[in-house]
């Protein structure tokens, strides 16, 4: 089953699917020419099962959207999926992926076979990026930098209007900037990265810190009466909205260095925004980021027109990832 | 006196004039149109007697120079000088430069009226990067990043082969991207800049602090024998070379918070290319850089390919400048 190529000409009135596979689960959207998401599909990746069952179940759920809004796959221009990095775009090869125990799969090649239309693959925080910037808070901006706070921290580069993926395809890794040298060891070994102070981890670990040396707290209730095994968004900002006083004091801290780390971003590569999204943020809108942006402003180095960068909250939500993929697969395609 | 407006194919041939301006001295060069400094002039800024008569000091320097080589104002392209910012470099306007005491100097158009040629104005920093990018250690790459440590830290980006000079051209303050959150304070009023940790001003204050609180050292010794009132980058690297413990602790001290930068930079960016000059770095060369690749690669997110992004000294010394305003003066004309 080879791919048919079509020209430019006849693919670019036809729908994309834009897809975003994590640990947990893949997400497929049918996208129009028009940006609109005609359909969607989900499955868990189920990590374990290997990385050739993880691919095929990836080719179901593309083939399950596609009929799901009554489509061919012969109707769809081309699938571009996010994927956890690093990995090589142009080649199409995921180089590693610790939590999916992926080592050099060659997933652009596997979709495009299986499927039989072009595939593309990205770093899945670069595409939620160029989706916020094509379609949600970003939209009309040159420079903007997506930042995602979640279990880590990720980050997206758009620069005089393109995704920046960098010289080594490592661009953008926002989490990993070190803010507090002396700092606590981070995930990926080194000290005071953004990610260690202010991701969601970071948060939980400080909380349980303050649980277990006696400080007073609704966590643990609202976790038994919530049924949850792990501090979930929801439950932290439940307990930050019912003024629970470890809870504030340790997002407080959070706060302050993701407004210190956006300051340093902004410092060094000057954009005309930030988009911030992920659980925490989306569970407590412009409270949290309201501090945020107060520390970042006092960070700037430069002082002109400070307050003229915006920092804004993502819009997009899950489907940055799907509308980011499917602007991917666009701009891919036009240079065909 | 108007401008004479040359067209493209005019002024490709004709030699230009780079110059470089900061508190202490202005410094000129006629560049050929192979790159080639065909002979150079210096002047004291003497920032004390006003904007205006600093500019007639830098129009003086601009004819010495080109009379120097022979030549006469109208057989030169075009002038482009680096000045301190915060600057507008498309309309020629210095916004505030504190250490001159400027504010809202149109400098652009006081030099084209005055020399009766096209001229152009950037960042100082960022034509010192243009300069290493297009003519020293950064030619034929298509990502580099300049640091450049001195009394402060300052920065220049070209990405994708282009100067970024940013959204409100406030990009590549390197020297300010936070690294110690809870650190010294920076003279820009934040705390635990690479610039308050890892430049000569961060040395100095550290080996004085040492001093004064009795540890054993040369410095005071070395300064006196060399009639010195400030702790220049001659004296320090001297006093490392002969073993003073306590300055190779502080080096020690500012190489370690360098390479936590420089990896912050990569993180965020990922070029294919470090360039680092500066008083200091100069002096010590490759001993004191050894230390500051070490740790930069040990704290790059992406280890992958980490060794081939170069970390490499400066080649230009005080002509990257000069060379840098030349090429920028050569991309202005170009546009036109």
């Amino acid at each position: 089953m080879g791919k048919k190529k079509k020209n430019r000409k006849e693919t670019a009135g036809l729908p994309v699917i834009g897809m975003d596979m994590g640990g947990t689960k893949i997400l497929a959207g049918v996208i129009s020419a028009e940006s609109k998401i005609l359909g969607t599909a989900k499955r868990s990746t189920k990590p374990e099962v290997g990385s050739e069952k993880v691919v095929d179940r990836m080719i179901k759920t593309a083939r399950e959207v596609v009929e799901e809004v009554g489509l061919e796959l012969g109707e769809v221009a081309a699938l571009c999926t996010g994927a956890p990095g690093p990995l090589d775009p142009d080649q199409g090869i995921v180089w590693n992926a610790p939590n999916l125990g992926w080592d050099n799969v060659p997933l652009g090649k596997l979709l495009s076979e299986g499927l039989g239309i072009p595939a593309f693959i990205a770093n899945d925080v670069d595409l939620g990026a160029l989706g916020e910037h094509a379609l949600g808070a970003g939209m009309g901006t040159q420079d903007m930098v997506g930042v995602f706070v979640g279990t880590g921290i990720g980050g997206g580069l758009i620069l005089s209007g393109a995704l920046r993926q960098g010289w080594r395809k490592a661009a953008a890794e926002v989490g990993h900037m070190t803010i507090l040298a002396e700092g606590p060891v981070c995930g990926c070994g080194s000290r005071g990265c953004l990610e260690a102070l202010a991701s969601r981890t970071a948060i939980e670990r400080d909380i349980w810190a303050g649980v277990k040396a006696g400080r007073e707290s609704i966590v643990p209730q609202l976790m038994e009466s919530d049924d949850r095994e792990r501090l979930t968004s929801g439950v932290i900002a439940d307990a930050y909205r019912q003024g629970d006083a470890l809870v504030i004091e340790v997002i407080g801290r959070a706060q302050f260095y993701l407004g210190v780390g956006i300051a340093a971003v902004v410092n060094l590569v000057d954009p005309e925004m930030i988009v911030v999204g992920g659980g925490v943020v989306e569970a407590l809108g412009e409270s949290y980021l309201a501090p945020v942006r107060t520390v970042a402003y006092q960070y700037f180095m430069n002082k002109r027109g400070a307050k003229d960068v915006k920092i804004v909250p993502a819009r997009l939500g899950d489907n940055a990832g799907l509308l980011g993929a499917a602007v991917y697969a666009r701009q891919k395609l036009a240079k065909q």
